[in-house]
Formats: C-alpha cells, sequence, structure tokens
C-alpha cells in the first residue's frame, strides 16, 4: 500500500495543471485532476437535463464529455428552473495573433449556452496578464485582445447580449472596487498554495488573480447589472482555469455573492499527441484559424499522431488504436453527426479503414470549419468590435 | 567595536519607521533614518537656492528643518533654474474623519511649493489602501477620501493648477496601464525586503505599492500632461513614505521616465512627546482641526509634555529641556516669528519663562490656526469638491 501511495504520489506530481503550464509524463490522467481541484464530473443526468430544459439536443461538446467537469452547475440550472436569470462569463489571454482550435472550443460552446439559455455573456481579454507574464508591451497586449476579439465575434455571439472587455480599457469603478474586495480576502500564502508563485515572482503576478475573480460577481458591470447582485455567474472554462475560480468561490461568500459556477472542459490535444495543451510558441503543433487548406491538409497528413498500425498488414490484423489517435480525438471534438463518428471509430479500430481515410475525412471537416471561421472573422469590422466592447446597458440581454 | 556594533544595531532595530508604523524606545533618531534609507539631509544651501529661485523667503518648515531630507531635489532646481518645469505630487490615507495638526503639515508645504514653483499638482487619497489595511468598507473610505478632500482644499489650493483624486474613482486607464508596468518590474522578494508583507498578509497589500508610485510618472494623467512624459516630479512627504518612492525610483529608468525627486520632513510629534507619529486612535494624543478652542487649551494643558522642572523654584533654577518640550516643538512648527521663537526658547530654557505661559502663548496660536482652517473648510461647498475631483485639462497650471 505505502508503496503504490508513494508511486501514485509521483505520477502525481508529474502531472502539472495550472493557468500556465499543462504537462504529463503520459496522458492527462482527469479523473485525478477532478480529485485534486475537488470539482465533479459532469454526468448523463445533468446533461439530460440541459437538454430538457432548453429543448435542445445537447452540444456535441457536452455528448462527447469535452465540457466533462463542473461546480454547482446543477444549482444554476435548478435557478434556471425556478425562472432565475444568471449571466456567462469568459475570457482569454490574448499572446498570439491568430487563435487556434482549441481556443476556439470554450467560445463555441459559450456560444451555444448563450443561444440555449438566453442569457447575456461578459468576455475578458486578459491584456493585461500578458502583458505581465509574456513581458508584451501594453500596447501589443492591447493590439492583440483587439484582434482576439474579432475571432470570438466571428464565433457568432449576440451583440445584444454580449459585452466584451479588455482589461487595460476596462479596470477601474466598480470592477476596481471588487478587485480591492477580493484582494483582502486572499493571502499570499494561499496563492502560493493556489498558483505556485515564488519570491522571485514580480508582484504582477501576484495582484493578477483578483483581476480574473472579479468579473465572476455581477456588481463589477454596473451597466448591465445593477440592482441584480443575486445574479449568478457561469463560467464556461478549460480545467486549468479552475485554481483562479476556487480562490473566487472561496471568498463570494464574504463579499455576499453566490459562488460562480464552473463547466470545465479537457484540454483540446495537441497534433503531436495528448499530454496537454497545444503551444503558442511551436506552429506545427497546432491548427490555426489563419491556416490554409493547404496548411491544414499538411499538417495533419505530417504531425497528427496516428493510432494506426505501422503497416497495412498489421493495421488490417489488429486495427488502430483509438485511445492515442488524434485525428480520432480530433473528431470527437468536431465531427458533429454522431452515427458517422461512431462508424469511423469501429472500421479504424478494426483495421478496416486505414489511417488516411481518416485524417482526409478530417481535414475536410476541419478545412470547411476553418473557412466558415474565416469568412465570419473577414466580416468583422473595426465598428462591429468598438460595438461589442463599448460599455453600454443590454436592455435585450435577457431575451 | 563588535560590542558597539551590536548595541548599535539592536538600537536601530528598536527605531521602527515605515508607511504604517513609526515607533522608537525614545526619540526617532533622523540621522540613522537618512542613513538607512539613504536620502540626503536639505542643506542650508539648497534652502537659500530655493530662496533666490522663488524670490521669496523660505518657509518656515525649510527654515527649521521640518522639511530635513531629499533625494534629487537638486535635480528639481537645476532643471527649473534652465526652465524647465515639473509637478508637485502628494497624497493622503484618508483613515480618518478629522485631519490633526500633523496631517496639516505636508499640506501646508505643499501649497507653498505651488505658489512658490508655480507648478501643477496632483493628490492622491488613498481610500483603496484605508479599505485594505484598515478595513473599512469601500464606501466608508471613499466617504472619508471626499471629507478629507474637504480640509484639504481648506489648505488653500489653486482649483486651477490642482488635481485631486480617489483610487477608487480613478484607478483605470493609463494609470492603471503604470500600475501593471510599474509592478512587472518588482518582485515579491524586494517588497518583502522594503515593507516588510509576511505570507499572512493580504494580497490587496502586496498589489498596493505600485499604486502609490503610479502617481510619478506624468503619463498617469493624460488630461494634464499628455506628451510631458519628461516632466519631473516632486513629492513633498514625511519620511515614512520613502519605501514607496525608494521602490519608484528603482523602477523609473526601466520605464523611461525620470526618478521623482523627493523632499520629506520630520513626524510631528504627539502631544505625550516624541517618540512617533501622532495616532489617530487615541484622540488625546493629537490636535484635530476639529477641535474647540477649550478642547486645545485642555489638550496643551493636560497632555502636551513639558520640560520644565517639577517646581517653580527648581525651574528658575535650571531652565526647562527644549529638547523634550513639546509646547516648544509646536511653536517652532506653527510660530512664524523666528525672533519671538527665539525669544521664547531662551527665557524658557532659563528658566525665566513658566510653562504655563509658552503653554499660553502655543493655545493662541493653534486656536487662532485651527479656527482659521475651519472658517476655510465650512467655505468647501460639495460643488467645489467636484471641481477639484474633476478630471480635467489644467490649460493655466504652469502659469
Amino acid at each position: 500500500m505505502d508503496k503504490n501511495n508513494s508511486s501514485e504520489n509521483q505520477e502525481q506530481e508529474e502531472q502539472v495543471v495550472n493557468p500556465w503550464e499543462v504537462s504529463a509524463k503520459g496522458k492527462i490522467d482527469y479523473d485525478k485532476l477532478i480529485e485534486k481541484f475537488g470539482c465533479q464530473r459532469l454526468d448523463q443526468s445533468i446533461i439530460d437535463r440541459v437538454a430538457r430544459l432548453t429543448g435542445r439536443p445537447p452540444h456535441v461538446f457536452l455528448r462527447r464529455a469535452v465540457f466533462f467537469a463542473h461546480r454547482d452547475f446543477n444549482e444554476i440550472l435548478d435557478a434556471y428552473e425556478r425562472g432565475e436569470k444568471f449571466y456567462l462569463y469568459t475570457g482569454r489571454g490574448p499572446s498570439s495573433e491568430a487563435l487556434h482550435l482549441g481556443h476556439l472550443v470554450p467560445f463555441m460552446f459559450t456560444k451555444y449556452l448563450q443561444d440555449a439559455f438566453k442569457v447575456p455573456l461578459v468576455i475578458q481579454l486578459t491584456d493585461d496578464e500578458k502583458c505581465m507574464w509574456k513581458n508584451l508591451t501594453v500596447e501589443e497586449s492591447q493590439r492583440l485582445a483587439r484582434e482576439n476579439a474579432k475571432d470570438i465575434i466571428a464565433c457568432g455571439f449576440d451583440a445584444s447580449k454580449t459585452f466584451i472587455f479588455s482589461d487595460f480599457d476596462y479596470v477601474g469603478g466598480s470592477f476596481y472596487k471588487n478587485m480591492v474586495k477580493i484582494a483582502k480576502c486572499v493571502t499570499y500564502n494561499k496563492v502560493v498554495g493556489i498558483f505556485g508563485f515564488t519570491g522571485e515572482d514580480h508582484i504582477g503576478k501576484v495582484s493578477f488573480p483578483p483581476v480574473q475573480a472579479a468579473p465572476s460577481f455581477p456588481s463589477s458591470f454596473p451597466h448591465l447589472f445593477t440592482g441584480m447582485d443575486n445574479l449568478r455567474c457561469l463560467i464556461p472554462c478549460a480545467i486549468d482555469q479552475d485554481p483562479y475560480f476556487r480562490m473566487t468561490r472561496d471568498v463570494a461568500p464574504r463579499l455576499g455573492y453566490h459562488k460562480p459556477a464552473l463547466i470545465e472542459s479537457l484540454f483540446f490535444p495537441a497534433l503531436q499527441g495528448e499530454t496537454g495543451k497545444m503551444s503558442a510558441s511551436d506552429p506545427n503543433s497546432a491548427i490555426y484559424v489563419t491556416d490554409s487548406g493547404k496548411d491544414i491538409k499538411n499538417k495533419i497528413n505530417k504531425y497528427a499522431f496516428s493510432g494506426g498500425q505501422d503497416s497495412v498488414e498489421n493495421h488490417r490484423k489488429y486495427g488502430a488504436n483509438l485511445e492515442v489517435d488524434i485525428p480520432i480525438k480530433y473528431l470527437g471534438f468536431f465531427l458533429e453527426d454522431d452515427a458517422e463518428l461512431e462508424y469511423i471509430r469501429t472500421e479504424y479500430g478494426a483495421g478496416r479503414m486505414l489511417t488516411g481515410e481518416v485524417k482526409k475525412r478530417l481535414t475536410e471537416i476541419l478545412t470547411e470549419m476553418v473557412e466558415r471561421h474565416r469568412r465570419a472573422r473577414a466580416a468583422v469590422t473595426d465598428e462591429m468590435v468598438d460595438a461589442f466592447m463599448a460599455v453600454r446597458p443590454l436592455p435585450n440581454m435577457f431575451r
């Protein structure tokens, strides 16, 4: 027993998941992550309930357990069932010019939630964070935030229900007051425990968690939620953001707010295999929304890790290992037709379908998706960005 | 030697001076403080130079070495002599309803500097700091900031050259960008070294130093100083604020700004004796601008520590100990007539004047001063507060 425990501990330490690092020796062990973080698995009964309450089939990311964990999502649904509203909060750290497919996942899902529940949405662009962590200038961080806003808007959000803001633009007033109130409730030792800061880290890092926490509270947005201090907040995000909101949930009752609820996704795997998030610094580890059809085809053919066997003969005999096959993983995210996916899994797993065929189908799907995104993004004007980012009331946000 | 050194170290440790604590076993040793902080003594040649450059007699606080230390004040004067301008920055942490006489000292001196050099002035009310350190609510901190602004305005500042702001109102935009830029340059270990924070302190404390640093840089005030990034800043303050600006001066060159210059005062002693700053929590340790003439008389007679002897006979024989006598100290701050002060010192020190007579003269002076302040404060309307605190250009600020 002792030996087992100790080897388990070691294994656990080899898996690092925090907002700035996601790495594991092998595959991420999401069960361990759920246990370590203390969130809950999103079970079928909740998915069924979402379908019933919204009168829509559950999103593919729910059916396929891409969003697989949560905190108090059931309470959001309880409240919704009683006729109470809530708001959505998600965000992005604008550290790169172009988004990759993994970046789109939370936004695609958030758009579905906004449409299905008919609720307002705030999207935080943490240009201040990226300025501090990536050592970008303020100006460059702000430029990237605006560029990223265009990609986010291209996901199809409803301008009458959506407020996008950059921290450099928006921090101040009620938002800053909440930052101060939150900071008062969190000791330095606590953030060291949660985020692993060291004494050599600059104090900008220590100051940042309240900035990401503040949008969880409706009073940070007086132009939207004045008089609605009891409004609940639901945060769709990748599970690496959980530490921020564990902190936020600790603080919330002390400030008289509801704890924000979370619905948390897996990481979108790199082309090279499922050992963490994709790396923005290696362009060949990911497919970008700016990649051409040719780029996509090349990247999939050349880099997408295959679970197929090393010869056609062996492949026919043993079939593909679907557990490690990246094309299958990607199809799991983006091929919406459950029957077709099941067919491919069966045929490929049995060796009757070859890697090349699966990659070809994936290339078609991603090319179409990226092409659609590119067209949508090209239609996003500067005036539209200004409109989404204007500090304004949203009179129809709950309709 | 070793023994001496060790006892010196011990003595030094018994003297604690930082923005939140000023205490010493006996009197504050300002020479040691200058040495420890690394600032310079303000010598007669600088005072003469101020008189020459401004064409005015030096302020009583310069003549009496109330403002006794500085950092780069000579560079401000060099620049001024070349025809370059600068701006003044001072502040207050609004933790109490009413100001005491010690609080007025930096404002009286700052008003003199503004008048003498004809320069703009920004006054920061750190309501966020007091909310965090004193555990006040946001609303109470903001209310106190506004009340304190009235006392500050009553000191006679020129609205066409003065911008007063509360952090809760003003943090954001260019000011927040400077906060982030500053925070990026300062490690946690560094603030621990400067301010003595511990792991049990909340992260609001760790986040605050950049808030107090930001007004040292002209770009924090785009409505005033756009296009003047080279404008120098002079900060009149009590020497306990030096740690903030040591940090700021370290950071300034890395951000391409001038280091702010400082001119630093002694602490105004408590009625009970010169061992630190007055305590806002003990109303009998200080004279407040809200005290009546009767209060003032009572406090001086009852609490002002006397250097006189214990019997008239001994007093006539030995004279008063002026080094510890609080009425003499207070007269040093507020009796402007050098000749009269010298006369009182001589007569009292020789035992020819009694404590009661000195206290009577001090009571007259303070009563008149407080009465004048009360009249000035009563004339400060809410509209005037709004005007001083409006984010607005000051087109005549250098005239």
